[in-house]
This record gives C-alpha cells, structure tokens and sequence, in this order.
C-alpha cells in the first residue's frame, strides 16, 4: 500500500522503502490511478483529492493523545513514529514538538529555512542572502550573510535545546538533513512521518 | 536641527523632543522644505533624496569602531547610542547588536514581528494568527496561535539572553515596547538611534 504525505508545497509518497517528493499536480498525475492511502494538510485541495477513487483519506486514524483539535495532521503522524522524543519537521514550516509515552506535551512553530530568507529579502534587497550551511555558531557574526544565518540556526537550536533535555530528536522534512547538522543527539529520517502513520494504522 | 531616520517602511523624524513616525512619501512632502540630517537604508529612495536640497545625508559621520562595511547604518547609529551594551532594533527587521566600549563586538538578525507574521501566513492559511502578546513563556503551547507566538517570542529572547550576560538591553522600533515586555534589564527608548546619531556628529 503506497502512503501518502501531502503538504503545503510538495506530496511525499512513501512505497514501504523509499519517498518520493513531487509537486500535487505531478503526485495527482502519475498515482490517481493507484491504491494510496493519505493525509493532507493542504485544505485547498481537499475537493480535488476526495475525487480521486482510489485514493483514502486516512486521517481519522491519526490519533495523538493530548494533541490539540486544530494541530497539523502531518505533525500528529510524526509525533506517533517513536513513543518518546522530540520531533521536528522542517520543511515549508519548522515544527518541534514532545512527547512522553505517546502522551503530546506541546510544541510550537518557526518558519521554514526558505521562508525565512523568504522574509528578510521582502523586508530589503539588502538582506537577500544564501544561508551559510558552514557557519560557526560559537562566535557573532561580522557579515550580513553570517548574522542572517547564525539569527535562523541559533535561535531554532537554542529552542530545542531548551525543551530537549535528554531527549532524542527525531527530524525529517526538506531542511531535516541540513538542519540536523547543527543539533546534538538528532536523528534524521524522511521516513518518519510514514512510520507514525503505520503504527496509527496498527492502532485503529 | 531636525535628524531622520530613514527605514525599510517609515521615515523617523526626531525634533530634540519626541520622534513623528510617517510613510516616505508624507515625510518627503511635509518635511523637504526644513533642513533635515539623515539616515537612510532604503537605497531604492536615495537618487530622490539627494534631489531635496534641504536634506543632507550624513551617513559618513557614522563611524562605529569594528562595525563591517555592509551592516545597516541605522543599526550602527542605534549602537553609538551607549558606549556598551546590547542594542536591539525591533522594526521591519530585528537586528540585535553588542558593543564593549564603542567597539562593536558583531551581531545578528530576525525578521521583524510582522515579517514572522507574514512568513507563516505564507506558508499556509491555517497558519494565519493574530500574535498574543501575553503568551506565557514557562510551558510548551497547546494552540496554534500561542506555537507561532511561542516560536517568535522564544527564540529570540533565548538568542538574547546567550549573548546578554550582564549587559543591559536598550531597543527601539516599532515593536521595542512589545518586544521588551519579554525580556529582563532592558530600556525602551525610540529615541535611541538619535542619540546615536548626535553621538556620531559631535565626534565628527
């Protein structure tokens, strides 16, 4: 059975051993006419997708103890990969949340790496800047392009570092690799978000 | 003599006394018959303000010791202000800036608070909240509204207060007072940046 992530930018469909990353047009294209089962956090498609015959809505079964009624599905799946720890997903948003024995403690939201360039460049051209991936964390910053992605990575990290004690992190999403680069005891792995959804299935 | 400070979104016009807050286009058209000492960072009004002959752009008297060549010149005004400390200017964009002694020491940058704002509406409509200015910081929300507020507001006060020690903090912008009602040892004062700036021209 193939599963199915479909996020703000991109469908991310899972075969049972890889993840394939696609536009919804192109998802919509090359498997409307297979059996796939998925979530959706992308409202404006919702229509479109409940007339595709072969395609399943899944997201009644993704079920979290203690989550909120208006959390993302996609971060509910995540957060029921591994039954304590800390998940992060960073992709179009970042999401870090906890949680303890399958019980969710919270979490909270940045901006994705993209939006956030995305936002100093519309605040000044002055400010459109590729993000360093080299940066050194142990100093401030003497550049514009350095004070722009040390102000992204250190506050994100110092954030988890708050809430992660002697937690794992889990991480997957677009920026997971990149952004795992800079956290301690972080574990990155596109299939997460999957794995939840298999053991919520399990579940109901 | 009357000292403006020209940002990415409005004109700040400082009379010795308090500081009038306007578009570029309204300050241009009640101020460009009075003699004015600027500032600016919007390099896309320069060619027009060099045309008003009772404006003088005094950007080269700025002189902050150690400061690089690309760093906002508002934020090197806004750190001559004091001889030491940590200067955070909570406008378009957040910039956040130590100083021992007149020797800038380096710095970083946020978005500003609309610019997060923004960045999330962006990402998806379910994203679109209205910040909540008495967010408590000692636990992990359980909304989406106080996640993103929570992810705004806590991430830089951490980045602050990494770099703080016992510094004290003075902010201006337009989101200084809402901003410092989040941390500890800090001064609001918009008219920081002009004290700066007269700090610079006695020198000069």
């Amino acid at each position: 059975m193939l599963l199915a992530d479909i996020g703000n930018s991109r469908v991310h469909i899972y075969n049972g051993d890889e993840v394939t990353h696609l536009s919804h047009q192109r998802a919509i294209e090359l498997y409307s006419h297979k059996q796939l089962h998925y979530i959706t956090v992308k409202h404006q498609l919702k229509d479109r997708l409940k007339k595709l015959d072969n395609w399943r809505d899944i997201s009644d079964k993704i079920i979290l103890k203690n989550a909120y009624d208006t959390m993302g599905i996609d971060r509910k799946a995540l957060c029921l990969s591994v039954s304590s720890g800390m998940f992060i997903s960073a992709g179009s948003a970042i999401t870090i949340d906890v949680v303890e024995n399958g019980v969710y403690q919270g979490g909270f939201l940045l901006p994705g790496i993209q939006a956030y360039l995305k936002a100093y460049m519309d605040i000044s051209p002055a400010l459109q800047i590729e993000f360093n991936p080299n940066l050194l964390l142990d100093k401030l910053p003497q550049t514009t392009r350095d004070g722009i992605s040390y102000g992204i990575i250190a506050s994100i990290k110092l954030l988890v570092e708050k809430h992660q004690s002697n937690k794992k992190l889990y991480i997957s999403g677009g920026d997971g690799l990149l952004l795992s680069s800079f956290l301690d005891n972080a574990v990155y792995d596109e299939t997460l978000i999957f794995q939840g959804i298999k053991n919520a299935l399990k579940k109901g």
